[in-house]
């Protein structure tokens, strides 16, 4: 999976706005079939995926295309899953993920998988999760609401109540070389706040941010941008890795450290988010 | 054991304190044997206690009636255990928990026990404490003071010395199923400063907050009860179970999930702390 | 290893720095070969280091000398651990530890280590490597500048992003009887806001912190001196195990925890510490 500034989720049963998809400037799209969608319209809401899909592939999409299914412990994940490989999605989001067990039923679609984080089993395993081998697992998110649900917490504004659960899934995915995406924010006409947000997840070390709403693309695509010092240190790394390779050495240093595949991976991503043509 | 939003505590040779107790409105009362009690003093305190506790039996104590024992580590803890056996105590309190072999120790007498998390070896082991099976571990407190003085810290009003281990207690406990009891506010007269510590551990999913004078008591009753909207929630939902059963169905999704053990646990935990029947 | 409350940098090829150590009060100071030393000149500061050592030592450094390697992954890392031993330095600092295997490698050097935890994969290690038998481990420092790139996060003057893994880090210090030392703070002209840094790493447990410039290591102790509090209850203790050996007790209690090894070790910690004599 390419790397994920913006993923901006619609209810599979609204074709009016997954239609308008191509309008905003994600880096990913997010078709869901879970929370989004009323239990009785679940069954429809799937079988009317293939023509929506086709028809954002014929406007040449340029994002990544993804689907969020019910939680794997539900009965709709299995269809849900069938549909993700079946219309060829980029990804399938895979909400609640709390054990490795239902990483792997799930990876057997073969299709990259985003684990959503957002219960205090699920933080309790995030290590083993994001450790896990030969998962198809592309990238993590934390799904504040639903966790501090899960707990009997409460939110704030200010989000102390989920700042070891937030740092915790964060660390899990950077430790283990997969993507993270931050909360949702649910005040959707609060522009000031979502920025805000958004930069505290960027600060913690998340790497995009999941939107609800197609004004929080633009804001978020902005904040989680790399700097320019970052797409200047890593084309300097991945210019000294191509001169090691031509002369021969297998192993170099950069700026005093080893340089190791997850290094080598982490520039190739800054250049690609960093870079207008990915847009 | 009940839920439990506040738990008074009285040290056991101060029997004019642990007499009052009827007119306080705590779901549990903590008879305390460890810190509150001079190590001159322990053994007699012991001695005294069937008197108090079956005082309290006469007025017919609404809550239940917890013992707290010295650590296991200590040379009392095993007379003191056999106490809270001997006076049909509701539970144990035991203090400064920190390996699942004392667990296992504590839970040969046979009786609920909630385990005070305290120190740094607690806090490093606590989601294999609460993980483990059989252990008669009915909840987790998390205790301050003891705490940040066995890491050498300080405490301050803001608290975020004690965030990290706060929240990984109170998540270890929701992840298996345990009643989560928050810290001691030892300012015993800032009633202001109280409410605002309950809430904050409220918003981090405690349940409930051990209170060490009787003004601490209707505080923390309010701050942990459920909401309406929690108490409706949970009733809807042992409905559809009821209806699930008497249609033969064993498994059943409610809100999109799929319900399971510990979910009916909850809105039965949620229900019993909600109806004024329960104090 | 003694108590460390302040341990001052220098880099290894700027000799008129190291020459001025002894005109600083620190508990300890570092040669670094790490990231002070470029990359071209990390074989002549190593070979250099005999000198500049031998001069410290006919001066009477206080101080306990510590020599920083280059990470265990580095091309450096196994000169600079014999110059280490050569040099007779008082222990290693280990940059960028992730795994108790390179703990293992550092520790067949037979001298004291002190591992700095600045990368996701050291975080989620740490409990492990605290607790690893025999290796030399004589300390924990966390890195916070490193940790934040190594998460791709943002440093802020808060510091709220590096609150989960600076928490760890010395909880995880704490629980197995380890030195604990606090992040660099970079703003060297900032001396108030140096001391509130401090101050946090103080009230989170850590018992000194790392220093970058001279003008730092006043502060720092002042802000990690045990109060006279802890002095006196230190005192207190260690007569109380005195007077439990002379009468023949092999175990006894003091304040009502059984007193073991651990707690007398840090007694004795405390009294080092504060004792004007250790200076």
């Amino acid at each position: 999976m390419r790397p994920i500034r913006t993923l901006l989720f619609a209810p599979a049963n609204r074709h009016e706005l997954i239609a308008k998809f191509p309008r905003y400037p994600a880096d990913a799209y997010a078709i869901d079939l879970e929370d989004g969608v009323p239990e009785a319209d679940k069954k429809s809401a799937r079988a009317g995926l293939p023509g929506i899909v086709e028809s954002l592939r014929k406007q040449d999409l340029k994002g990544q295309l993804l689907l969020r299914t019910n939680a794997s412990r539900s009965r709709n994940a299995e269809a849900d899953l069938s549909a993700a490989v079946q219309l060829r999605m980029d990804g399938a989001i895979m909400p609640k993920l709390e054990t490795t067990a239902e990483l792997r039923q799930f990876g057997s679609a073969g299709i990259p998988i985003i684990g959503v984080i957002e219960t205090a089993r699920g933080v309790v395993n995030v290590e083993a999760l994001a450790a896990a081998q030969g998962s198809h697992l592309s990238g993590l998110a934390f799904g504040a609401e639903d966790f501090i649900t899960d707990v009997r917490g409460r939110r704030t504004a200010e989000g102390l109540e989920v700042l070891y659960a937030r740092s915790r899934v964060v660390l899990a995915a950077r430790a283990y070389g997969l993507q993270a995406l931050d909360l949702v924010f649910v005040n959707i006409r609060d522009d000031e706040g979502f920025r805000r947000d958004a930069e505290v997840g960027r600060q913690l070390g998340y790497g995009g941010k999941m939107c609800i709403v197609p004004r929080q693309v633009e804001i978020a695509n902005a904040v989680f941008s790399p700097s320019a010092e970052e797409i200047e240190n890593a084309r300097a790394l991945l210019q000294a890795y191509d001169s090691a390779q031509a002369s021969g050495r297998g192993v170099f240093e950069f700026n005093g450290a080893m340089v190791d595949e997850p290094i080598l991976k982490r520039a190739r991503e800054i250049l690609e988010t960093g870079l207008p043509s990915t847009r």
